[in-house]
């Protein structure tokens, strides 16, 4: 693995978590210091830390915060760390990792000794934030080693959104397969959906393709058809926020048409899946929650507005895929054609 | 017809073309003044005037320009009208809408008498620029007419790039459809996709939407598959820029995913198209050259860089949609299913 340029998130020895601020990339790398869980929780909702990996282990690290501040305070430690939990899980509904790595920091409150010391507690919370992050490193390079069986010797891919380091503790999921795929000996070029409203293509995985100089291009989104059909393309890969247990698949909105247009031209369309994404609690993508945001979005740019004053939009973050569109799931434990198929291996 | 709040060409008592300058609209109206063949040249290139149909008028009272130069320094009318077609020709390739009215320049003047006065001839192609606008708003009218058979009562459409008023002499082709509709007792809403990279449908048919009170919501292009599944969609109805003899149709970047999803959910997809759209010498979409443009349209954003320096992009304007994802061709002789239909109907 190349040194890394840049880190999405830190944890400082005088226990302050410093979040890259996604929002300034590609031009400036500012690291934003939380020292609050509600630090924390702005940092996800105005989307200086984006990704839902990125996001589970962020809030894992906010109730960590929670624990030193209700020590500051005098108050108690584990109550103020439950209630951190639910503030923090209010934050973006969408991402399954949030919930994930916040009930992993509920367990783990609830095995502990009412006779721990506070600085006690306090530790074991960092540490266990620790373990998710660096779980999530683990699990990204394993996706990416099992990701290389797909992937041909000359690879064109497309790819939506920014799955890369900066969404994840490090590597990424989609964009960890094809930077690995490129480190690895294979011939990789990669078609980025610049990714409306917000960029993440454009801005993000842009900046990371040229920063571990990963052969690249930018689209538009609505261009992916028309470059499956004039262009080579071999596969696609995406990220996903949520995945239900028939398959259905969350991810940024655009995911969809993508998937659309590749069943349409036959090309493979994986999805890099962590075990962690999957929601048996979610039957279909039906009863998935789409959170939607703000329209200025999507009608202004740099504070410009772009459309007339006022203009009516609809702004979901998120769309689902249904299954029966995905080749395949690249999972930690290897690749799968459906979640009873994973399933079945794990138990 | 309501009264138009703003015109996208006119041509002044003094012998100036004015252009809309759709760059700023929505926020100004602004009108261009050309009082040479360059002029007009540029306006076009730079999307100062843009749409097929608006482009070919513009470029009719171009040569009609051209003819006014040439008299001012004693060149040679004619002469310097055939050297202005070769030159207008140039500005963009893929609209077929600009070689046909230079093409109905080009028999006018082939057919002058050679004894015609400076004067004379002049105010003949100034008219014979009137008569290619004039014919436009009428087919438009005829194209809204024919395409009210194909709208149900309560309709909610999806619309792609701009293809209004702006982009026409007046009414607008798709747009046109919608507007129509609605002043006809339908009731219309319509999804906008933004049309990246231009912004074609926020800025420009949201700006008109807004203008004639016909209800609209403005999507992301990648949104359209989501709001197919998620909500009502009736049908889709685009504009063209050339039409093959086999019904290919080349038309803005992502239009093609848009048909993709709308098959995919069994929702017709209509091309709103005027008979000189047709281009029988083209016999499918492989042939059709695309126009690339700068990167700096997706890279920049009101001249504020979003990518990395230099990111490299691929920058089609246009893309192809082939015959079999349209249901019909809404024309202003009617609704057809092929062009040999067209053919027929017409022969």
């Amino acid at each position: 693995m190349n040194k890394r340029p840049f880190e999405s998130i830190s944890w400082t020895e005088d226990n302050t978590l410093l979040l890259l601020d996604q929002k300034q990339i590609p031009h400036k790398i500012v690291y934003i210091e939380c020292d609050s869980v509600t630090d924390v929780f702005d940092c996800i909702v105005d989307m200086t830390v984006r990704g839902a990996p990125a996001i589970g282990i962020a809030a894992a690290y906010g109730v960590a915060l929670a624990s030193i501040e209700a020590k500051q305070s005098g108050k108690n430690i584990i109550q103020e760390c439950f209630e951190a939990i639910d503030y923090l899980s209010k934050s973006r509904p969408t991402a399954v990792n949030l919930f994930w790595a916040l009930n992993k920091m509920k367990s783990f409150l609830q095995n502990l000794k009412q006779s721990s010391k506070a600085d006690e507690t306090i530790q074991e919370l960092i540490a266990q934030a620790h373990i998710i992050y660096n779980e999530d490193i683990q699990t990204n390079i394993l996706i990416a080693k099992h990701g290389l069986e797909v992937v041909p010797q000359n690879a064109n891919f497309i790819h939506h959104c920014n799955t890369g380091s900066l969404a994840t503790a490090d590597y990424g999921t989609a964009l960890g397969i094809i930077r690995y795929a490129h480190e690895h000996g294979k011939n990789v070029h990669v078609y980025l959906d610049e990714t409306r409203p917000r960029f993440q293509g454009l801005s993000l995985s842009a900046f990371e393709m040229k920063s571990f100089n990963v052969p690249y291009t930018v689209i538009v989104d609505g261009a992916s058809g028309f470059v499956m059909k004039r262009k080579k393309v071999d596969l696609c890969v995406v990220g996903c926020d949520r995945v239900c247990a028939n398959g259905d698949t969350a991810n940024k909105i655009g995911t969809y048409n993508l998937a659309i247009a590749a069943k349409a031209h036959n090309i493979p369309f994986y999805v890099a899946c962590p075990i962690s994404s999957i929601d048996l609690n979610c039957e279909s993508g039906d009863s998935i929650e789409i959170e939607e945001r703000n329209a200025k979005e999507i009608t202004e740019s740099f504070g410009q507005l772009i459309g007339p004053e006022g203009a009516n939009v609809f702004n979901p973050a998120f769309d689902i895929t249904p299954s029966e569109l995905i080749t395949g799931f690249i999972t930690e434990k290897g690749i799968f054609t459906s979640i009873k198929a994973i399933l079945t291996f794990i138990l």
